[in-house]
């Protein structure tokens, strides 16, 4: 039996709370918000990491919970909001050893620590897989979150980091190519030990020159989709950023690097349109700002001119019940 | 391999997050709180349903979706703090049906409309086990929140609802009784569809004159236990609710009522303690209000005087991985 993908499952929990009056940020955003006054909305955001699906061969458990709280952050990164707190729901297979319960909690506080943000409460589990499910909340000015829907033609396209590592690393994981786990330790380590980019999100908000913003976690043609689709405009690409260990990596094993570096996921960049008199400026306090394209009238979607070569993204990325 | 209990594990999780400065609530508390200000505190908690634990035989996922909310609710109840919003996290075993997602959709819409909060969004995924994770958010004035420190010598012991009926139902449900389904449709049916008392909860916050309180949902006995310790007293009750269908069905099957109310859980009523001269007062808006015992100086835990006879109510009650 074919089950339903993770999209149709949306479509049909939003289609019966679609009664509700609007709101603020709609289902499909990185975060929600719940607005107290004109002035200061509510922030939260909730993602949940499943031992079944989400933690990759050789992940310990602590950096699987480290990384739930990367997921979460990397959703306010992408608005510019700092999480101020964190509530933690756990779903642990029983019996639960002392150890297991012991590195979940580091990772946690590991994580709580890199990000500045508390953890203040939580609700604990028995469950026939491991669930990490991590809450956060913080605070924003209304006027000051980056949406979606702001990119304007002749706007920079640019990410905070390059793109393909999380692919290539999964790739290694995955397979028996036990060899390359020492030759390629940044692939791994961009798998087991993701960064959210929560510092160049809140400078980015802060300079007002953003013009729309979302994280890549689903994937960088996915991402750059969504902000083609709000925005109502095209994105024209001249340059992907990949890296050279994801290039060695991808010749060694005839694999295509633009592939890894497009159609991947868990990748917790941001991609970002910024006014274009004003990206010099942003670079240089934020310098893993990399410039990939521009933000063009038409609707054509993404597309990317490479070496002379005219490309069109799908809109394809990270998707569970794949 | 014996594994470790819910409150071994929690105690681990917090003993790592015990350098943290202070967290107002405590991590012991129904909910957790975020100050904004001296007069604002955003209130959060979440609460996991798992398939595998908490959905008893003949639940529908409709009813299992509703009471995920309904659980999350009830400590929003406990402390009179009304939840604006809801943000759901779902872990779904694959393939997903369509009727799956209707009927999760549903519950939770429903319990939404029950309860007059919004969902504002959430997360999906693939599991190998159900998961509804519900996470709420409120605001509350932190002088009005009730805790569980407040009892004072003196004061009354009230419930705003009787016990036992969740204990016995589950007992039909897990039983081969089948006849007891149709018997005593009302215990079966606190199980299936249970009731947070937030109008009740939130009248009583606006009293004033409620001095402790907590949502039973760990059991009668520990609930009682929690107040007394937290509030170094103790608790003399002379009456435990105990409903006629409760004591019927105990009869039938020679099982101690008061065991099934006092140490059940998964009942959603509040136990709060009440300035002693205010109490007809209030009883008169909340009628379900019912009168159990006094708050008593020394610190003896919790003991009942029931019909001429004493009993010592043990501190035990609902737990995760037992």
């Amino acid at each position: 039996m074919k089950g339903l993908s993770e999209r149709e499952i949306i479509r049909i929990l939003t289609n019966q709370f679609a009664h509700q009056s609007a709101i603020p940020l709609g289902f499909d955003d990185d975060v929600s918000g719940i607005p107290l006054s004109s002035k200061t909305w509510i922030i939260v955001k909730t993602d949940m990491l499943v031992g079944s699906t989400d933690i990759p061969p050789g992940m310990t458990v602590q950096e699987a919970a480290r990384k739930a709280v990367v997921a979460t952050v990397s959703d306010f990164a992408a608005k510019g909001v700092k999480p101020r707190a964190l509530m933690v729901s756990l779903g642990l297979p029983a019996p639960v050893k002392n150890t297991t319960v012991q590195d979940i909690a580091r990772g946690l506080d590991q994580a709580a620590r890199e990000y500045e943000c508390k953890i203040i409460g939580g609700d604990t589990n028995q469950a026939n897989d491991l669930i990490i499910d991590i809450a956060g909340v913080g605070l924003a000015v209304p006027k000051t979150l980056i949406q979606r829907d702001g990119a304007r033609p002749g706007d920079v396209v640019a990410v905070t980091g390059p793109f393909g590592r999380s692919s290539a690393g999964l790739k290694i994981l995955l397979s028996k190519w036990k060899r390359d786990l020492a030759k390629y330790p940044s692939l791994v380590q961009a798998v087991h030990q993701p960064k959210a980019r929560l510092a160049e999100g809140i400078y980015l908000a802060k300079s007002h020159v953003v013009t729309s913003s979302i994280d890549s976690s689903d994937g960088l043609a996915w991402s750059l989709h969504q902000i083609a689709k709000a925005s109502k405009v095209g994105i024209n690409l001249h340059t992907i950023p990949i890296p050279p260990d994801v290039k060695s990596f991808a010749k060694e094993h005839r694999l295509s690097a633009l592939e890894l570096a497009l159609y991947g996921g868990e990748e917790y960049e941001l991609v970002v349109t910024i006014k274009p008199e004003r990206f010099d400026d942003l670079k240089k306090r934020v310098p893993s700002l990399t410039r990939m394209g521009l933000v063009e009238k038409e609707s054509f979607g993404v597309i990317a001119n490479l070496s002379g070569k005219r490309i069109q993204m799908k809109e394809r990325g990270w998707e569970h019940f794949t």
